[in-house]
Order: C-alpha cells, then sequence, then structure tokens
C-alpha cells in the first residue's frame, strides 16, 4: 500500500485506511525505537529540514530524533533566524529549501493552510506540525497510536476530549481521525471555547466536564495556552480548574480502566491534578515516546513513496 | 591539482585555473545531489561548524546540508548565543573551535577582512560566507557554475549586475571571478550606490538600468536590504524599482536567451517584478541548487588538501 | 571497571578511582580526536540531547563534537525556545526528553541541584554541565587530565586557583576532584569573593595573589563574570585586575616550570594579561582539545553501563 499524497497536511484528507496503514507501521518503528540500538537505514540519503514559525521543544525535538534515528541528514530553521525577517515570501523559503536537496520539509506556522500553499508549490513532502487552529495531525495519530495499542482499536470508544476546544488544533486533527476509525468523540469546555459547529464535524459537545466523562473509555485533556488567557478571552485560571480541571475525584465518571491523555506541555494543577498527571492510568509519558515512533513511521513511508510507485 | 590555500577567503585570491577546478568538481557533486541517494563519505571523519555573526538561512542551511550530505560531523554557532556576548575576542572564540578539532569552520562576519584575521590564526580551513561590503565568493561560484553549466563557459560574455553594487559582497565577488573567466561585466545602480572606483576592478559602471541590459548574456538582480533603506541612505522603494526594477519590458534590450539570476532572498516587485522572478528564464531555484554542490565541492577540496599534499 | 552512577552529577560524588578510570579512558579519546578520522562508532544508536538554560558556546559545543564524532544521534534543546517559557516543570521538561530515547542528557542550569534533581526522575543519564554556583565536573576532568598529561599526576603537586571562587563552580569542582587526587589547592580572590567556608574543603584560601602563587605547580585563573561586575558585588575590573591579575612578573613567584590555565573564554587584561595568555606554559588552548576528549570518554562510560553489568 502508498500513501495516496505526497504530504501529510492533516486527518481530514487521509481515508481510515491509511491512517490503519501508518499506525501499524509505527508499530515497527516503535520495537526499533526502544530497542538497544535505535539507528536504522531507513532514511540514507534523504533530507529533512524543519521550518517552524512557533515556538516548540517537544514536537520538533521529536521530528529531529526521529530523523536521526533512521540516518537522515536533518537540519532546523527557525522563524527567528529566517529569511521572514527578510521580507521573503513563505513560498520562496520553503521553495528555497526544497531545491537544497531536501526530502521532506516538517512545518508549523500560525497561519490555518501555511502547509497547504507550500505542498502545492514544492516538490519535497510536506508535513504539517501544526498550522494555527486548524490541524496538528501528527499530534493525533500518536494519540490514536496509544489508545490502539491499550484497547486493540478505536471501534466504539468514547472518548472526551476537555478543554478550549475552539483554538485547538489537536482537538480538530483527533476528532477527524477518531471519528474516521469509529470511535464516539464527545468534546466539553468553557461556552465561549466551544465552536457550535463543531457537531458538524460528528462529535457531541456539552458545557459542562461532567456530561462529557460519564462511561468514557478515553479522557484527554488539551492544553490550556496561559499567553491567550492573560488577554482575557478565557476564564480566569482558577475558574477553569474549579469547573473543567480532571482530578481523581472527577474521573471516577469515566470508566474503570479509563486512559487519561494530555499532549503536553501540562499545566499542573490546571487541566490535569498533579495526581491525575501521575497515576497509572496516565499515558502522559508513553504518549510522547509514541510520537517519535509515528513521526518515524510517516518520514519512512513518505519518502519511499518514488521508490514504491516505480516499483507498481 | 590542490588548491593553493587552506582558505577561501575570496576570488580575489584564486587563480582562474583554481576556479574552474573547483567549479568542474562541483559537476560531479550537483550529480551525487540530484541523485536518490545523496548521502556520499567523503567527509566521514571530518568536522565543520559554522560561526555567523550575521543572520542566514539560506547561506547557513545550504552549507550545513552540504556538510551532512557528505557525512562530515557539523555543527552551528550563531553569534547571539555564543561567547562574543561574554567579551571573548573573534580570534579566540575561532581558536577554541580550532582546538575541538574542526577542520573547516564557515565563516560570516560584518566586518570586512574579519575571515582573513581568523585563517591566518588557526589551523582549520576557512571558508568565507560573506565578510561586510567585502566578499561572498561561494555565492559568486555558485553564480558561475550556473552560467557555465548554461552557456559552456564564461569567455565572451556580457554580464550586467543591477543595483545596489556599494554595499554588495556578492558584487564584488563575482566582478573578481567572472573577469578572470573572460567575461565581461557591467554594474547599474542609483548614483550614490555605484562607487566611481569599481571600474578599477575592470568593470563598466553605468547609471541607467538600460545602458548596462543592452545584449547582455546574464542579468543578475542584487538584494535591495530594506533594513538600510530605512536608514534613508537609498532612493525609496518605489523609486528603486520604477527606475532599475528588472521587468520583462525592460529586459528585452538583453539578449533573447539571456539568463536572469538574483542571490535571493528577492523583494518580489523591487529588484524583480514577480513576472520575471517565475518566468522560464530565471535560474533562481536552480542556483540555490548549485549552491549546494558548489559547496559540497569546496568542503572537499580543502578537506582533502593534507592527503594530497602528502602524495605528492 | 564500571562507574557506579548512571549519572555525573559532580565530582562530589566520584572516588578516585572513578575519576582515574575517567581520565585513562580519555586518553584514548584523545589519540582518536587527533587523528585524521575522528569518526568513531562508539556511540552508534544511542541518542544524546543537550538542556541548556543558560548560554553556552564551548560546552556546548564541546559536547555535540564529542557526540557526533562518536556517531551518537544528538540534537540541542536551549531554554529561549524550550517549553520553559509554557510553563511546564524541569522535571517534565526532562521527563519528555528521556520519553523520546535519550540515552544522555546533559544539563546546564543557573540552579544549584537541578541536575541532581532531574536525574532522579528520568531513566537516561544525566552529565551536568554547571549547576548554578555548585560544580562544573566535566571541566574539572579536562583541567585535571590536562595536568596529568604534563606532569604525569597530581599527587604532591601545588595548585593554585585564583579569583571569584566564590560564584565559581569550576573552582568548586576542581577543589572536590584535585584533593581526591592527591593535589595540595589553594585560592586566592578578593575578600568579598572568597568564603571562609571553602576551607573546610581542605584547601588553603588566601586573601592576596602572591602568598598563594609561591611556588605553584599549576596556576589557574577563574572567569571574572562582567555582568555580575555590573552589579557591584565587586571590585572595579582595574581594581581586581591590579590586585589579582596574572602577568609574566607575578607568575615569576610560582615554580619555573608551573602550567598555567583558564577554563575561557578569558577576559584578556583582566585575569590574565595578554602576554600570560599566549605564552608557552599557557595551556589554555590545548585544554579545549581535551575537554572534547574528557567529554567522549564519558558518554562512552556512560552509555555503556548496561551491556557491561549485564555481563558481569
Amino acid at each position: 500500500m502508498v500513501l495516496k499524497s505526497k504530504d501529510l497536511l492533516g486527518l481530514k484528507e487521509l481515508t481510515a485506511e491509511e491512517i490503519e496503514y501508518i499506525l501499524n507501521t509505527a508499530k515497527t518503528m516503535k520495537y526499533i525505537l526502544i530497542s538497544k540500538n535505535k539507528k536504522t537505514p531507513h532514511l540514507q540519503g534523504k533530507s529533512i529540514v524543519t521550518l517552524f514559525y512557533e515556538n516548540s521543544t517537544r514536537t520538533r525535538l521529536s521530528f529531529e530524533l526521529a530523523s536521526k534515528y533512521m540516518s537522515a541528514s536533518s537540519a532546523n530553521v527557525s522563524a527567528s533566524s529566517s529569511s521572514v525577517a527578510k521580507g521573503e515570501t513563505l513560498i520562496d523559503t520553503a521553495k528555497t529549501i526544497d531545491m537544497m536537496g531536501t526530502d521532506v520539509i516538517i512545518i508549523r506556522h500560525p497561519m490555518s493552510g501555511a502547509p497547504h500553499l507550500i505542498a502545492k508549490n514544492i516538490n519535497a513532502s510536506v508535513i504539517n506540525a501544526g498550522d494555527g487552529m486548524n490541524e496538528h495531525p501528527t499530534q493525533a495519530l500518536l494519540d490514536m497510536f496509544t489508545i490502539v495499542e491499550k484497547k486493540g482499536s478505536l471501534k466504539g470508544l468514547k472518548v472526551a476530549i476537555i478543554g478550549d476546544i475552539y483554538h485547538s488544533r489537536v482537538a480538530r486533527s483527533n476528532i477527524y481521525g477518531m471519528t474516521k476509525l469509529g470511535a464516539e468523540v464527545c468534546v466539553a469546555g468553557p461556552a465561549t471555547l466551544l465552536p457550535p459547529e463543531i457537531e458538524k464535524l460528528g462529535v457531541k459537545a456539552f458545557n459542562t466536564v461532567q456530561e462529557a466523562l460519564i462511561d468514557a473509555d478515553v479522557v484527554m485533556g488539551l492544553r490550556i495556552q496561559l499567553e491567550r488567557q492573560k488577554k482575557g478571552l478565557f476564564p480566569s485560571i482558577r475558574e477553569y480548574s474549579r469547573f473543567f480541571g480532571l482530578d481523581e475525584k472527577r474521573l471516577k465518571l469515566a470508566k474503570e480502566d479509563a486512559l487519561i491523555m494530555h499532549p503536553g506541555p501540562v499545566n499542573r494543577g490546571v487541566e490535569l491534578s498533579s495526581g491525575v498527571v501521575d497515576c497509572e492510568k496516565s499515558l502522559i509519558n508513553e504518549q510522547v515516546t509514541n510520537g517519535v515512533a509515528v513521526r518515524m513511521a510517516l518520514l519512512y513511508l513518505l519518502t519511499r513513496r518514488d521508490s514504491v510507485e516505480n516499483i507498481n
């Protein structure tokens, strides 16, 4: 099987089969990743460049290490040091990186659609590492990988996503992906952060965290962007934590074996109590490992498209 | 053949034979670069460090990827995070990097002559990646490579370089290199940006773009530094574009098969109209690819000097 | 033999035997480092991440090159671009890096004890690259390596450390290590920068540089942090240099073959006169090379603990 597109722009664009194919490949990659010798020759002779217009440690590092474990030539470009400051257009910057022999460009950008714009204009594969309020597909893929690893499948599971749904590209990608794989997704958050149109994506939206949690198989807290809170768009941190924070008591509404997840970094005591972050059901650390495995799988699948196509 | 110096400081210092030797080696490197597997063992066991005192995406990334494609150990040091802030002298900083086993230091510095100062004081090879208003030799080498690839040779060609000649290290390096290889170089730009002494370098200087363009085989636009423009040293952007901007109509003065070049990043609508940037004759994207090939060639030639000398 | 701890947090925690074992391993590494081909497969399949909460060129670069010379996958995280800004706790940040398959995290942090806190909470090995005013063990190891290389042993040598003892993690680590290997350590500095408790560590403290220098086998100048000076905690630079600066005349008090050392970067004319920095007895440049060798040795010893333990 081959991914249809040269790019990974969002889960909206993928079929259920493609998602499952990526998750299956990630299984093999995780096996390599947790072994004593992580080095593989899968990306030997390939070139991977991250182009980040927003700060990030975990996503950027996860892609960088995934590239290096697979023997790619990899380099990082960050917005502050880039030609952007010199007035170059986004497409021209990406085109320049493309022309240096780059096989995959991994882009994070504050504007929704930026990766799509680039993808149309260059030969290299483009991976969306987060674009504005649109999608963050590799985060959703690692979330789904983590659930499938624990529960066997997403089919029929009830997944509750709690927090700032409105601004969350993580929520949006997970909604696209999980519903395609047969899960029932509920979202809950403060009224101002819960867009009414969200139900058009096939999810149920609730104004209280309790309604969403009932009988959930998976509970996912979203990160509250303290930066935004300062601008007054939000309830206060104290209010948020009081009405939507996930603590051990509240989680009793969910199934007894419910999985606890969070894309990180966590604001302890805000989205999740410290006890919940560190409890046995919490998969937050395992999500990080799975993130590297999923990204290894994607880089592998996107860079081998050419050779596979030639064979077929 | 062997390059005479351990360093590449400028094209002023190279002979025509040395330049041709580098361009020939770059041909092989380009062949590797555009193949499916870019990884070569040429720099295995060698160490390359970039030391940039000015921001740069394309030049720094081009050197970094060239190093990595050839299996070097490579690392980046940028001025903001460097010991410079701690009061260390330039030579001491370079000496420190030298003493870590580094084989080649690639330096960009706002002061003309900084790479020459360093080169005299350390054992590693030094490559000048742009020093003040002096030289940017690897840019000129990639420009010459691009022209030779299309036209077979620089001999007898008329090359028109348009823009801010005064501040341009790209122009200066190209003038040194191209005249050595037998081209006739013309420059044009606003009177305040056209130093009268430039004709001593063997070029013709014009005050109008039209005079320079007539029957040109190659037209090279230079980047207008918007930063400088703000300081009032320049004509306004609108004036510049009106009198010196290259558009399709103006380019009819040049030969029909004239090549269009620009070192990038381009200010679309200022130095070049958007139509010219994207037209068929434009080699701007190809220049980027050739930049990696030329830098691969240089790194290879400079790091193998020792072994070759031992043989001779 | 095997290092007892998975981490290198300070020389306070190491035995004399462990220190000598590291220094002996570094001898082999230096041999590789100064050879024509520095690439070794020792860290193939291992992953090394630097996590620096303070600026540094030389220490960060030294670790980065050491990792790369030994074929590790290596990446850098700096505080400014890290999740710290997003409110994540230090342990959570380190845990995230740990979960990405990282084998060694190298941390520099302004708070004493930060590496110890992290080490207890993650599986990866932690190397302290400087924590507040506590320790900078790899600097002391390279200093000791340099002395042993020249003098055969530290046993019975008189070592004079001059400068801002109070704030110096380099001094503290050297005091722990050198006294364990049998050296007699003297310190001297301005009264405000000479903590009275320092003598409890088994060293002699003097208020004049002259007393400390008499018959010294090794003279080590410490860096004056100009940043701190500005805050008025210090004597003026002129006063410091007049009473504690090391020049050729003053150094005549030491033994004729005394070694001159400094951790760098040097403020020429403050801690050391320019003549002293560049004199034949000065080992400042060689210290830099030895730093890479010592770090290669440490990375090698820490990452092979598992396999060795399995054998035993």
